[in-house]
């Protein structure tokens, strides 16, 4: 099978661009005022997902990953491009991938655009592009001290499910259903991100672990911050899970794809409102400081935060 | 070592976009009046190059076949995304590897602006994004019976040095040498591309092998094409070659990237003019026909072209 016989079976839909799959690039146009934000994520068999993990949602977690980008940067998704590799052609699996990938393209109005398609180890690529007013972009590097520090959804779902998975941690069913939910279909925050657009200082998604990449914000705003671990949305299970485990899955778990961010304390009302509005809960888990440093507080207690996160090549 | 640590040792260069590599995306500005070209391309280890390749060489032809697509739109290459599975971290390797893909971006004044590093059997996806005048853009669509067909360089080369490299086809030295520089090194014809505004009816980059490639601007134009065999550029070896080692290579070997384009014959001496202008050759192959369908003509003997060219999944 040709390799264009496969773009055209499994990832070609008609798309509002200039110019769509099928020539050497694709056209599309930006709109005047607005700055083009740029990403791109890889995910890869046996590091990102389970080489038996479900297509349909490896199609839509490796879009959704890219999609939340957008939202850590309050842009608006517009178009992305497919790079993957195969081993071979496997009709089914295809089938079920790309439905998952345009599920989740589909669900955030996102247009794929172009890519390509090669034999190889099993390997997605995805480049995303999105729109965002010029100027109003969340970055990393603008939070100041004294300002709330806030998560979006709860943390540490995917974390805990991996430990199940693993045989680590014997749950109940039905929390397995619940978490395995997260774990393979996050949902990317965009309406958050673009509501975030001038009240919040400084965001991203955490895809690393909460305290790892909170740490880039302090780091590039040059601040410190003190969190509150009671204040942390935890999974609600009916399994009891020691609280050892339920920190690291929530402090240093990674793969959650919620917000978290820096905004100034006159926002609070207004981002109690926009969670009500968005029926996303919003927490606000602590505070950044002047002094360097990042201290986790479980009452007049601070916690052992040794481990940061997971990282690729650690 | 921290998947940060590698980006910014190895992959993070000041750039003149809004907002470079470090935060969730990328910031830059499309000029107004242009539209923005966007294409993928993935090389993998194994299919795309020899294991044993010299990682300049890879990083080089990686950033290459991408700044190749901007060429065939007639756009001006601008930024590029790059994701990459490591099989580990092999610092000589990624040392190499980064200065090759930076000498093509150099070369061709593109700003990496972001990506991804993971874990993984070696996959360079790489994203490039490029600007072209609203409306000018080089598709594939536009070629009109009655015109020329035109090819940029020679044909032929990469696909020698590989029947050789894979012990097919004993050489001179001096013709491997000359030879893998083709196959290692390909130059994008981006002046070429940009040249061609308002003169090509049609363009694409060859890849898949001349046939082929050309192949898709007759599907996307509906004309038919004849070719002169004796017109086409051949490779000047040392080592005589059979006539049909040779036809297979110029014809259906691939890995070319040079461009093919149509142009109405009142352009033919401003094409010579460009070619001088530029020290590249440029060869009149050829003409549309309005009749379907594709044949090379030696003489007044039509060739077998029944192997069309390479397919990732024959």
């Amino acid at each position: 099978m040709a390799e264009f016989d496969l773009i055209a079976q499994y990832f070609t839909r008609q798309a509002a661009v200039d110019l769509g799959v099928g020539d050497d690039a694709a056209l599309v146009s930006v709109r005047p005022g607005y700055q083009l934000a740029v990403s791109a994520d890889m995910s890869v068999s046996g590091t990102h997902f389970f080489a038996e993990a479900q297509p349909f949602a490896i199609g839509w977690k490796s879009m959704a990953v890219n999609i939340s980008d957008m939202a850590a940067m309050g842009a608006e998704p517009k178009w992305a491009t497919l790079s993957i590799a195969l081993p071979g052609v496997d009709h089914p699996w295809l089938r079920q991938f790309s439905d998952g990938l345009f599920a989740c393209a589909d669900a955030f109005e996102v247009a794929l655009i172009g890519g390509d398609t090669t034999r190889g180890p099993l390997n997605i690529a995805i480049n995303i592009l999105g729109e965002v007013p010029r100027g109003q972009a969340l970055q990393r590097n603008g939070a100041r001290a004294g300002e709330d520090i806030w998560v979006s959804g709860c943390l540490g779902q995917a974390a805990l499910w991996l430990q199940n998975r693993l045989g680590h941690l014997p749950l109940h069913a039905d929390d397995i259903a619940m978490l395995a939910t997260a774990m393979h279909h996050p949902q990317p925050r965009v309406r958050l991100g673009l509501a975030l657009r001038g009240m919040a200082s400084a965001a991203l998604d955490i895809s690393d672990g909460l305290l790892a990449d909170l740490d880039h914000i302090l780091q590039a705003s040059r601040v410190g911050a003190e969190l509150d671990w009671r204040a942390l949305p935890l999974p609600r299970l009916q399994t009891p899970i020691e609280e050892e485990t339920m920190q690291k899955a929530v402090l240093a778990g990674g793969d959650d794809y919620e917000l978290c961010f820096t905004a100034a304390p006159q926002h609070r009302e207004a981002l109690l409102a926009l969670s009500q509005q968005l029926n996303l809960p919003l927490s606000r888990i602590g505070k950044t400081t002047a002094s360097p440093g990042l201290t986790v507080m479980n009452g007049n207690v601070a916690l052992d935060i040794a481990k940061k996160g997971y990282q690729h090549f650690g």
